[in-house]
């Protein structure tokens, strides 16, 4: 079972950035908790501050990948193009936000990726991620339609 | 440990409603599934059609339980008013919904809680009120900030 | 053959709050006159306040009634969870109104349940609830589709 | 008794046009049913797609009938000039529209003849105007204002 | 020296449509007492209520008149083929109005032919178009430019 | 002489909730302030978190009272119903706010209450109430129109 | 007769400013002309281009002329206090521009003025004024009303 | 094979009316020289400035043609009963436009006919009518789907 | 104890203009009463059409009064540097209004001095300035916060 | 002749992706029969998803190229920068778009690459690009300007 | 060589009010500092509150100042007349603000002389002014374009 | 001390593309001059079409550089994800614009960047990029704070 995790753009400053907003755990750190509490799950992990190269990894993805954990970061908001890349693999993505959008700016309000996604897991931290892997495990276990 | 699930107006028909977009299992029947899964937690319940009870309902958990589960159903887009009382209780309460609004109506794009939750779980069915109690015995146990 | 009449806040007041929009007869006295017009029709009345009351008399009436004529007053213009209530029994309700409200302020030139009705009838004082009987009685009788 | 049914644009196409919205009756199969239902009233018909012929119908239907039922189709929507025809005779009108606007473009829920006219019948479909009918009868003989 | 003067949809009521707004002279006793006034100019008078007709009245006018003295009526306001029509003769007409549209429906403080007219008189009744030939017969004997 | 004062959802947590915005002196503690100053004024005190019972205390007082203070809580800004309520009862209400509502978020900017007061008093704290009082005691003593 | 004018911000610069928008005339010179044209009439002429000194010219006007005419410049657009000076005295001031409005800025084509003025008479140059003094000679012979 | 050509307001006026904008050929002569390119093929043309003439053509076409090239000017803009009568007939008509739309005032930008027609060819002038043909031939011929 | 008063524009006409907006009582009749009614307290009052002297009154008192009561009139709408001027002197300035603002025109509905006053007293006619006195006297005196 | 097609973001997935909006046919395939309808044309094809080498394209071929055929793509309604590319390079440019854009989302309704271009063709799936060539062989061969 | 400032509303308070916007030197201090740095460049400074005054010095200092740097302060958002005063002398004026705007009210995001300015230098302090003396003197000397 | 200059899309064609809004000279040539007036200081220069390379730079200048200049072109309107790479580093960068945005298309007037950098200076030209290096050698000299 294999689950992408497609970070956007200053998401590499993750535990580095503002921390009072995106705390300060580095993404890389946390990816290593992550691949701990669930061995039996292979998780991908991409990162690039290029539109088009987060593009390039949910078009390869969502051929391969169970699901995607997709934290398209100032993108979510203004990238069309990345929304119709997820839209061409339907029922594969889930949209994670480290925090509440609901209380940053008003352009922080509205998401393309939303609609073309599963669902979306917000403002709980890295622990949207978790979630988000717990979800696919649910599903595909099928014990919860 | 205690953890209330509050439901908005026409949540009493999930499981017979337009089962294309709430599922067919009623909500009874799943919170039976939860409380099985976890013992440990003391999960309260309550729905009602009336905008004000759902306030009463919010202040009397907001002073005794750990964390909140709001789905306000129609609610969620009109009520400055149970905004306020969650506001009341800082940090206790997850907004949840069922099916995932960005792809319903316009009007159902804005929320008024989500800015006075922690965060947000959408789209992801029933699953999403396990996800939330998993997130506050996550934070709780605190291995995840 | 069940009808059913909700009306919404303020309709309390008919006959007595502002006669040159409402009108001056009661709707208690109105109801006798449509009583006595369709006496094969059982007419069934509520009228509350309380948004969260229209709410259950709307689930009520939804499983027993032929139609609902429903008059939500000014939760025409801002409840999304009556509309929710009325969308759950699809073809079920007439949307009624007193007054023109092309005529009064903008914020009553919405309704949130048009889209969820069969129709509307508007305008046309009281005697748009009769209309609205003559309507379901006509589709039953099913001589015009 | 006179009264002046006023169609507008492509309404020459009911009973062809896209049934699933308009039906399948013609409105001339439609016009000899509801001249058999009321004898005593003359039914006069008239319709155009140009708007300047509607304006010249209403001039003359404003001056000699009873009442005007006016389903104005497009120019409903983008036609100042026919509501300015309407509103030279006041009382005189009702809207009517044979499906539910609040179901169809956004460009359809405005109305410029809801304000000049005394009421709105929408939804309906044909029957739609045979209730219009009865309401000129029922205030005619006055039994309710 | 040639003026037209076009009048557009519902101007034919003008001394009989709502006095209060357009006051109770008829456009026709007004051409005689303004044709009295200015022998020296050949007045030619068109009103239509369809807006295509008043296109086909400014092509005509547009290659023979000195100027053309527009009332478009309703069709100010959504006709931007009539503007088109007039921008096709540029400095030709000047645009008329009998009421001050300022103190009207929104609906109406929105003008689409200002732009391609030479200029705007409005809310001076039907001394508008006195003054609008006045200022014809002004420019051409050009004491003021 | 009778005063009706009537207040919204949360406020019943006046002196607990967000003390920053609301203060920390509770309203029943102030309303024996209240009813000591004004020996001679019957001062009858309703909260409730639901809007149609606010409506139900409106329609009571509107009858028997000769002033309401009017602090609806977060329903200033989303309940017509409420405002319909006071609408019936002309020159009866005058609104009141504790907290200056131009300094919070742009949805409480809106008030569908200020039409149908009098007057508003809003950012005074309790005070306003106090002064809600004394003009409802000028106006009475009519020695200022 | 006393007719004012009364000429706003940036327009003691006619003659000087923009000559291809304002024409090469000066206003004192203009003057000259029209108080030749109209020796019967008394023609005072105000210029300021502080907004607090145009009100105090409307104040005195408003008691002592028969009509003001008044182009407020760039006040016409953002001048609620001009405005309201000139609502003061209904039916005393018509609003002329020198240049068509609707051919510049969109925030030019908006006029605080027009309501609170009998009419406007905008894009005919320094002839506007002319045609304003004629207006108020023809209705106080009363000729035409 | 029937290709309908229908041309709206002022189009008439086609290499007399802003040639910089619609280029010097009128579309008589243009239309000689498509019927010469395209001999195959009976080309209607059909050209009117009432917009309810437009309808009856694109009725009567609807029926009879495999494909229409709609160029309707300024209706583009404002007319939904053109739009309608478009619509009865599905998959028949492609949007021409002389200009670039894109490149004129705002309210050119907008256009209803758009989603009712199969696409849109615009801003190539006449040549777009051309290569509706070509369109129409090459679908006709299938070798492209 | 000083507390300044500030009239903006047009409040000069108190008790002349509009009688039935703003009453007929001159303001210097009135301010006799009040300095009658509160010999304690020295009235200052400024009055000015002139949008800077406003300003530069405000700047004067902010320094040396209790409180300001500030009527700015029109420019209550549109003054930023009014509200500007305010603003420097934190706490000071409480906004008042004659009239319902609520009721009249909406560009009457948004006040730039909102948030930099305390707070709002509106529609409360004269009073409203004798209940602004009392707030400050009865915060003075602190014995309600 | 060099004729250059820039395709932008997801188009690499075309005759992949959601068939029924953008047909089975890969563009690669497509391309081989473009080339072998014009083999007097040198037809150079470029994709990319990323937004700055669609830029990169764009200079390079606006140099070197007869005409571009661009399909942007999301990129259509987002980038400024793709826009302001082709603008540096006037009269290169044909905008083209497999699907009817005015029938999905409004957000696909604006495009920022309309104004730079000569002309668009839409909605008239691979065969659009064929016209597009025809457009620039006609003009090239120039027997229609 | 002269260089005029001009200085809007409140900014005589600059050092006195709000410091953590506008720092603490007052402007007088600063003018001493820029002096004594440009010795060759005489620079005259003008402060008031009063719009029509900044107009005032606009129309001196252009007939006689190389370059003009204006910071109207407030007006900048609401006064389109010193907007018209600068346009009338092109290429005259920078506009200086001390803050950067982008932070702050939404109001203050629109300033209506950016347009007629040259260019504007924001947020950079009092530094600003000397900036833009830095510009004159450069294109003055002319060695870079 | 290092100061980094960053420019976005398209501004490798400056010198080259529309010399009307961006000069003659190309920026390679302009950087020159700059290194030659400033030899203390080291000046980066990066130029990428690519938004996410941009925000590389950025990454990389802001924990190496005293100053960033940013010119980000086209993604100033349309890019969050370079405002956020830009607030990473606080009181780093200045907002630098050859043009006058204030004179170009509306969608140029807002950008994402000013806000989170420390100023603007923009229509200066290139000497733009000058007066920057001016502003941090001030600053870092720190006579004026």
């Amino acid at each position: 079972m294999i689950i992408g995790i497609v970070n956007g753009p200053n998401l590499n400053l993750t535990g580095i950035r503002e921390p009072s907003i995106y705390g300060s755990i580095g993404f890389d750190e946390y990816l290593g908790t992550l691949r701990h509490l669930y061995p039996g799950v292979e998780i991908e992990y991409h990162q690039s501050n290029v539109e088009g190269e987060l593009i390039n990894y949910i078009h390869d993805l969502g051929l391969r990948a169970t699901g995607i954990l997709i934290n398209a970061g100032a993108y979510t908001h203004t990238s069309i193009a990345v929304a119709d890349a997820i839209a061409a693999f339907p029922s594969k993505a889930i949209e994670i936000h480290l925090s509440n959008l609901g209380r940053r700016e008003d352009f922080r309000h509205h998401s393309y990726l939303t609609k073309v996604c599963i669902g979306t897991i917000m403002g709980l931290g890295l622990e949207g991620y978790r979630l988000g892997i717990e979800y696919f495990l649910s599903i595909t276990q099928s014990h919860i339609a």
